[in-house]
């Protein structure tokens, strides 16, 4: 079975974050002044072939996140799979 | 009443996306080799305050992708609004 993937990554809460302090000022110098809490992170899609349960899918993604697409020292992630159509 | 905000922002189906092609390459050389299309792109979350409906926050969310947080002409980008528990 083939998989589509979609993974949220963002900073820890207790890590500054300039980028999103650099894009919440933007948006006040664009009048923009009911904004707040502003957090910019990276967002992933892929899709994975040949695993045979959402089980196998989840741990490889879990794996590939820890391993290499995030930072899990400063960075939490979630995603999402869902079974792609054949 | 108060929103909070989901964007997800993905470079167009037609725009190279060098990023996503060199986590693809990196999760090969990790021994990945049922990984494919993958694409990144951005996460941002933020707080939108003192907005009196969703459509009102939605407007303000579109024009905030258009003006300073996408680039419309390379990016795509889709957002949910939630509202936040007072």
């Amino acid at each position: 079975m083939d998989w589509k993937v979609e993974i949220k990554i963002l900073l820890k809460e207790s890590i500054l974050d300039p980028q999103g302090q650099a894009v919440e000022g933007g948006l006040e110098k664009l009048d923009y002044n009911n904004v707040s809490e502003v957090q910019v992170g990276k967002h992933i899609e892929l899709e994975l072939e040949d695993l045979p349960s959402k089980e196998e899918a989840s741990k490889q993604v879990d794996e590939m996140c820890q391993r290499l697409l995030a930072n899990p020292v400063i960075e939490d992630y979630t995603f999402e799979i869902e079974e792609l159509e054949g």
